[in-house]
């Protein structure tokens, strides 16, 4: 298909966006586009160019035979910084405290342009890591885990707390359950993640930390190896001992549920 | 922030692709991009016919004071044909075959560039309709709710099988257990789905259906409507009397546990 070098940019960006961490040969573009090299050469330098100055993403360029480039998106901080801070109004919202001292999230999570945003921020603060696999827990954790693993460009694993048929053969590590001292089961299809994966842990809500030391075990069990966690929201009350680091979009530092208020602040993903 | 026109156009495409089904006004551009409507009105133009040769979307003007533009992706019938197709020799690997005649879709299900693919071919194939929200059941429907819910712009609503204190009150209906005929409960959250919403409802695989009528009784429920529904893939062997039309994308035709053989077809969602 011959298209006007204006029309071209459209669809290489468009291309590169639904395509990151990707190499991709200039050779591919030209013969799609039926352009000589130098051309579409041109074109991606331009890109380069707008996406770096709109901080939509970077383009890096890999030199040689099988050279090609590769897009990485990326958020600014401000961007990163105003999109959190307006989530921290929203979670500030009285009506989110459930008996218990619960938080109702479910609504954040199922948004698309919140998630889309907030797998940004998360995938940017790993940039430069090698990540193999998302991984998380049924089921509040799954759209957040599929945001990340969009914008990487990589597979996510689901660890489930029950046992379905559908899953195949699994293996299973004990943990201690958030809400009480229980020690439960995890389980994790044998064929979803291969040995030697490097895998970021991400989850919606940090409370005690059991269930992510959990998902830790069982990376062991599959040989493999953690890049880091990072959490949505984590409580800053809770008490957790030997925890590893973590990142963390929002913090909430107190839940009144008497007075029914709840005060959230930026989590350390901010922090220098 | 003043660009070139060709980083303008690389900007304004990026935009539209990343705020799908979404009114934005010409003056939101000039404004952010310090150029004339004028400019924006021709940029828009040339990215329009680019989106379209390319069969990447389709971009609506709407004229008048609270006017702007629509981006709507789409994708064409031989590319979703390809995709289809390649899935369907995917799902006639033989190790996907479980005891007891089920298949597994966890990888295929967890990898974005598929669900960005199988999003777009369900969101496209409802064209035209009105979506407030799409509704799957957890915790395997999730990732392809999700992917829907990224096309159309809107959120998703998720239907559990269990009851979890961080959803708040809920309303439960029972359905009929595909695997069985023993009747079972579902919840969902009352605050997830507002009265009189249009819902797609989603899932990763039809066999019976009875979890997908259990989800159309919860629409009545909630006094909400349902638009369609889509599936991944459906059995073809399974007996369903008096169930809803739906559209699937793949149809397993055949399960023959003692060969180990799986036949797959494409599915109506191509029907004429």
């Amino acid at each position: 298909m011959k298209l006007r070098r204006s029309e071209r940019m459209v669809v290489i960006s468009n291309y590169l966006i639904n395509n990151p961490y990707t190499l991709t040969s200039l050779n591919t573009f030209a013969e799609k586009y039926e352009a000589a090299k130098s051309s579409i050469s041109e074109d991606i330098a331009i890109i380069k160019r707008a996406f770096e100055n709109s901080h939509i993403g970077v383009i890096q360029t890999v030199t040689g035979a099988s050279g090609g480039v590769i897009f990485t998106p990326t958020i600014s901080e401000d961007d990163a910084k105003a999109i959190v801070t307006e989530l921290c109004q929203r979670l500030s919202e009285s009506d989110r405290i459930l008996p218990g001292g619960y938080i109702y999230l479910s609504d954040l999570l199922s948004t698309p342009s919140i998630l889309q945003n907030v797998g940004r921020i998360i995938a940017s603060s790993f940039a430069g890591e090698k990540i193999d696999a998302v991984m998380t827990v049924a089921t509040k954790g799954v759209p957040l885990a599929n945001a990340v693993a969009n914008v990487l460009n990589v597979p996510f694993v689901i660890v489930r707390r029950d046992l379905k048929i559908t899953e195949g053969s699994t293996v299973s590590v004990n943990y201690a359950s958030g809400s009480s001292d229980r020690i439960e089961k995890m389980f994790l299809s044998k064929r979803s993640l291969k040995p030697n994966s490097r895998v970021l842990i991400v989850d919606d809500f940090l409370k005690g930390g059991g269930t992510i030391s959990g998902m830790i075990s069982l990376l062991k069990e599959f040989e493999s190896e953690l890049v880091g966690v990072a959490v949505f929201a984590s409580n800053a009350q809770a008490k957790r001992s030997n925890f590893v680091d973590y990142k963390s979009l929002l913090k909430v530092t107190k839940i009144d549920t008497k007075a029914n208020k709840v005060q959230v602040e930026l989590g350390n993903i901010f922090d220098k």
